[in-house]
């Protein structure tokens, strides 16, 4: 990390200031068609679709909208920026769109999988609709994202829906892997499991969404491939220190409550990390794990996964990714000044606390 | 009907063994590549699917395998052999193994959806691997099929695809007004409400077949849209003749215990079209629709049913439909011999009886 841009906590404040322009750019120039998208689905599809957003109500009357960061989206257009100036930018806005479409068809089917009942603040949508509507509208916004990009005259949509149909399979398979591995003992789960999980289920979309960027650019195969490697390595390192966040981050910035994650007793990646330690911090966690969640316990939890290495681990692991991340963007774009964009997208990603 | 083929039981028989001989001969041409998709999903995915299709038991082993019908296939190859020969027949094989792959993805939700436990005389894929498994799954067959109709570097792929994306758009919403329609008192559901959610669920996909298949043959927009048609009337009327077996099918032939669709208080299209009718009988069919299934009272359930005109009604609406089908094709394909295998499938799904 670093290699391409500062290092210190100013260069990284620098980093994050920009990262916010270049988010609420692209949520500026991707929303008129991701909503234009959204309002062609039929009656029922439609509502589903824009409660989900963030756009409407329950009741179809309109809402002050929270779509999430729109982290996918802007990486589509920074990619082609990146490597194609503004035109191929421009040109790659109903991408972007499909790209974030088949984002939000999986977080619809996630939800209902793994029965959670808030997201962004709201209820999610197989709570107000029930399970077989959220299925559907799902389903539909799937079609959606495949069908307008196949429709997209530009020369990179074929290479595009062919990449982010593949994506899509793989996203399915990381989730169908992440709900077995839940059901199975912590100690029978590996770290190289949870390591293909994570590639599988957070880094395939994002290296996807760069690899679309690219091939809006008109980019070599090789270069696809880089953004795409890149996109990959990051999203993994951002999977790192999201949980981290979800076990060390302050519940005043995270907005869940303290440990939840080990309430839960999931096996994120710091976790497994500790357990797989063969350290005598790994064995005490590993009795935790073993035994119902009880709040007392939740420091000697928090303590056993650090004191095992864990979230050591993690963080190194964080800054390897980012690292070779680094290594993938220069390869296909080796002047700084055009990779800066997705450089403060990277570096925002992974530095934030919370 | 019989406007173009025989009308008399032996050509219905003709046309039946014609078809029979469509049907299997689609099976053969287009199951090595609806293999070979299957087979390139990853390992969860894949294990989901080849159970579905019948191709694999749920510990993994072979199984002799019952993958239905292949109607869709066979209208999607027979379409494109009407109008552009044998060779648009042989460039067809893909697109038609993507239209069996929505077809399945469809299922593999419908049945999450609906809790349905048994599908073509084996347990439902999420009875067996669990409704998430089931849901992926079926992700994974829509991502699937679009994407390998996009890559097809065939001229007619792309509008394929925009058609096949607005083809799982339409079955969506129809199947979220079918469960919404099921939730409402008989009453309150118009004929109008359930032909158009018909059209929707069914008449879409079959509609859908026929047009891919005139894509592929390199038609005019004109006559693909005619191939639509022709195959959404059709649909509908094979939906009509569905759902009067439903009712009056003998049980040793559909397999279904007898007035299974009454005994569910479905509201299928002759018992809407009963209620609808303003008779006495439709007053009694109403009084039963809203008291529970006891079997006592399913022969007169059946009778007030017919005695209020939904099997003739149903009847001359599938046959209407029919004649609205053949006059379509007819303006599509005017040489009889050429629509021949169209005329024969269509006569197949409307004219059983089981």
């Amino acid at each position: 990390m670093g290699t391409q841009g500062g290092t210190g906590p100013e260069a990284a404040s620098a980093a994050g200031a920009e990262a916010m322009v270049i988010l609420e750019h692209a949520r500026a120039a991707v929303d008129p068609a991701l909503r234009a998208a959204v309002d062609s689905l039929p009656g029922a599809m439609r509502r589903i679709a824009c409660y989900h957003f963030g756009w409407e109500h329950a009741d179809g009357t309109p809402a002050a909208g929270n779509a999430g960061k729109a982290m996918r989206p802007a990486l589509v257009l920074t990619a082609a920026a990146a490597l194609g100036g503004p035109a191929a930018r421009a040109a790659a806005v109903r991408a972007a769109a499909a790209v974030e479409l088949v984002h939000n068809f999986t977080l619809l089917h996630d939800d209902v999988m793994d029965r959670d009942t808030t997201r962004r603040h709201r209820s999610t949508a197989w709570s107000v609709f029930g399970v077989p509507d959220a299925i559907l509208a799902g389903d539909a916004l799937q079609a959606l994202a495949l069908g307008m990009l196949a429709e997209d005259p530009h020369p990179g949509a074929r290479a595009a829906v062919s990449r982010l149909a593949a994506c899509v399979v793989e996203l399915c398979e990381g989730q169908q892997v992440d709900t077995a591995l839940e059901a199975r003992a912590p100690a029978e789960v590996t770290l190289d499991e949870v390591l293909a999980m994570a590639e599988a289920k957070t880094g395939a979309l994002i290296g996807c969404a760069c690899a679309i960027g690219a091939l809006y650019a008109g980019a070599s195969d090789e270069d696809v491939d880089a953004l795409d490697a890149f996109g990959r390595e990051a999203g993994l390192a951002f999977q790192l220190i999201d949980d981290v966040i979800g076990i060390w981050g302050d519940p005043r910035h995270t907005g869940k409550p303290a440990g939840a994650d080990l309430a839960a007793r999931k096996k994120s990646l710091p976790v497994v990390a500790a357990l797989a330690s063969g350290t005598a911090a790994a064995g005490e966690l590993a009795e935790l794990y073993a035994a119902p969640y009880a709040p007392a316990d939740l420091d000697r939890t928090v303590l056993a996964v650090e004191q095992a290495g864990g979230r050591e681990w993690a963080q190194d692991q964080a800054a390897d990714r980012m690292s070779r991340a680094m290594d993938e963007l220069a390869r296909a774009i080796p002047d700084p000044e055009s990779a800066g964009g997705l450089l403060s997208l990277a570096e925002f990603v992974t530095r934030r606390t919370a």
